[in-house]
């Protein structure tokens, strides 16, 4: 299958590895190509220039994102939650009618102090849109004929693509959409992933109780200390 | 131990019949004893009159919230989200120094459209607060002599007394708080109730992951159309 990763981040190259090794096509695409491929140094977040992911995985292609999207079957957004509502509605032809899978949480990064959530590990963003709406119901308004499905984002995407790294792989994944078979192409993906407990929460709407559990995940995560999973008894 | 519930609803009625079951003295509080002992009808939930229960489980003692929370050695919240603050900040000396347990989701129960979540499964409420505050952390601001700890609320509270309904009580419960002997004396009742793994999540600002997590937990359940644990893996 071909598969469009949006995006060149941790998160996606997580995806795009994974994808190349389970023998799908994989266009990477990023709102600047020369400008991504230029960069020589670590990012402000510490990943590596992508050059240097790209030498290490040969098969994948880098493009813009519009073309990413049209040349795929599927689409993964991996942009960031700031920008992945505008980035998404510049490329809204080229995704009409695709299946795509968002993962971001709305995080807003303003880093005044009315923006920080005061916990003794630093700086927490808070989410924007929250409880009233969700960013894939506002992905889904703008891109009325693509098919989105919130998933992936209960999760670290390292443990997305390899749940066996935890617990064996005995924990859940949750898809929440309007549309029936675009799910059932999300639920495929991660079944190739590995997963083996995919809950169906229903329409687009439940994305709301998907985005919101990120601070959960982020106390739990902090609490412990490492990695986990999240499993439905 | 005398352990004091506020709230005559569902979920104090669960705490208080498990309490009395445990051996523990109960002081049940309720803002007006002789309304609340008067009543004949079920409420508009469908909960039976608190006589019916009351003559189904001696040995309650049932007082106003300030004669109980001065009665008592740990205080659990059951007071619904909407008149909790208001509620407790009335018997703010009663709770000094105490430790005080807080389930209640900060829901607003506007029954306007813009206050739904218009899922296929009808109203559900708004959280106010959410994201850059919490009910948990108010009620502490209000009361900085009362030890406050949030927990409990990630469950149906027929789950918190008896997890081992489910899955065999293979599953996982969580505490915060940012008194380290309150949330002690929380996890010691859990651990009665019959828990086995127990989250410390750290100061109380994570509070907000907890009550922001109900959204999650209402779409799983009405996915499932059950109760369910969720186990850290």
């Amino acid at each position: 299958m071909k598969i469009a990763i949006l995006g060149t981040g941790a998160g996606g190259r997580c995806h795009a590895a994974k994808l190349l090794e389970l023998g799908h096509e994989v266009i990477v695409g990023t709102r600047d190509p020369d400008a991504t491929l230029a960069r020589t140094a670590p990012d402000h977040m510490g990943t590596p220039p992508y050059r240097d992911w790209l030498a290490a995985h040969p098969g994948a292609t880098v493009c813009t994102f519009a073309d990413a999207a049209a040349a795929a079957d599927l689409v993964i957004n991996g942009i960031s939650g700031d920008h992945a509502l505008n980035a998404l509605t510049a490329i809204k032809d080229q995704l009409a009618g695709k299946t795509l899978i968002d993962y971001a949480v709305p995080y807003v990064y303003q880093h005044d102090s009315a923006h920080k959530w005061p916990t003794p590990w630093g700086f927490m963003p808070l989410l924007d849109p929250v409880d009233s709406d969700s960013l894939a119901e506002q992905i889904q308004r703008a891109l009325p004929e693509t098919r989105v499905v919130k998933s992936f984002v209960t999760q670290e995407q390292e443990t997305v693509v390899d749940p066996k790294s935890i617990g064996g792989g005995d924990h859940t994944m949750f898809v929440s959409g309007d549309d029936e078979a675009a799910k059932g192409r999300a639920a495929q993906l991660l079944r190739e992933y590995g997963w083996t407990d995919i809950v169906d929460l229903g329409p687009l709407v439940t994305a709301r109780g998907l985005e919101m559990y990120a601070h959960f995940h982020s106390a739990v995560g902090l609490a412990l200390g490492r990695r986990f999973g999240v499993k439905i008894v």
